[in-house]
């Protein structure tokens, strides 16, 4: 009678809604991790492409007037930026090895979803460090501060700091497609 | 029959294990809560009551010699660290409110429980973007920087620098117990 009344009336209804749901779950699954991996490999590429040489009137004797020095900005002189850029690497990695594997694998194991919940999980927490660490330092170059005497670069590196602005924004959002993707699994699980 | 089954037999012996589950979780839930309160609180109390004046030797005027300048280190001076207080204020403000929800509220309605889920999951993104934050600052201030010309300071703010870093291993600490906590709901949910 059971099984009858799920597949029939009432039941049928709501196990065809509970289908539809679970579809609808799926594809934005399968959305969002397209898009963390778009977004991540967008990020670590822009960050990780970004150099800009330019030249500064810098004093070197008192007595002498000041020379024009070349100095060039790259990411890999700042370990903020480095753990962004293998923050990013990382979470672009996994995103295709899941998508690969959720594509492949349509029966959707509960060992295995457990495992993907507990990645995406801890890419939240990696992506989250990641842009904070960057935005620290972007800011700190941006306007500097008197207190420590660390003074702004970015009047100086311009196109550089926009573009490690730009990046630090598409990590963002790979964070935050992380973030309703453990969103969207714990609702599945409702 | 099926209700018998349940009460009686293997399937007592199952209804038995799947409260005694619970319960283990639900008492994991409070200690996990009771962790990130007191961890987060004391994290923002270290770093927030943190501060030291000390006296450095600076070049005023290149023909004089130099003179000795009372110099200050305080929390609100650096963005970051205004971050980490302020993340660190947010977390444990809710710890303490949904430790007390929690316990005067035995039922767990879905509803509550799914919103517990959600804001346990936005104090892991918080906390882990100003650790990340916190952390990038604290070590341009142990080492210093080259490349953008930015000194390290720690060798004259060592006290606070090392109060600094309690703070954030602290914050860390809270960060993992969101974390956990959001790994037990996902597995309670199972």
């Amino acid at each position: 009678m059971e099984s009858e009344n799920k597949n029939s009336g009432y039941g049928g209804m709501e196990s065809g809604v509970v289908v539809a749901n679970k579809r609808k779950l799926r594809g934005s699954d399968v959305i969002l991790r397209f898009l963390a991996l778009a977004l991540s490999l967008a990020a670590a590429v822009v960050l990780g492409v970004n150099n800009e040489t330019t030249t500064v009137a810098m004093t070197l004797v008192p007595t002498l007037p000041p020379v024009n020095v070349p100095v060039t900005a790259k990411w890999h002189y700042l370990s903020a930026f480095v753990f962004f850029v293998v923050s990013n690497s990382i979470a672009c990695a996994y995103a295709a090895v899941s998508l690969i594997v959720k594509l492949a694998n349509r029966s959707g194991k509960k060992g295995m979803e457990m495992m993907f919940i507990l990645v995406d999980l801890i890419m939240v927490a990696l992506l989250f460090a990641s842009v904070g660490a960057a935005l620290a330092i972007g800011l700190m170059g941006y306007e500097g501060n008197s207190h420590v005497q660390w003074k702004k670069v970015c009047h100086v590196f311009d196109r550089y700091c926009d573009q490690a602005g730009v990046a630090i924004g598409l990590s963002c959002g790979a964070s935050l497609a992380y973030f309703v993707l453990v969103v969207l699994a714990v609702l599945k699980r409702c």
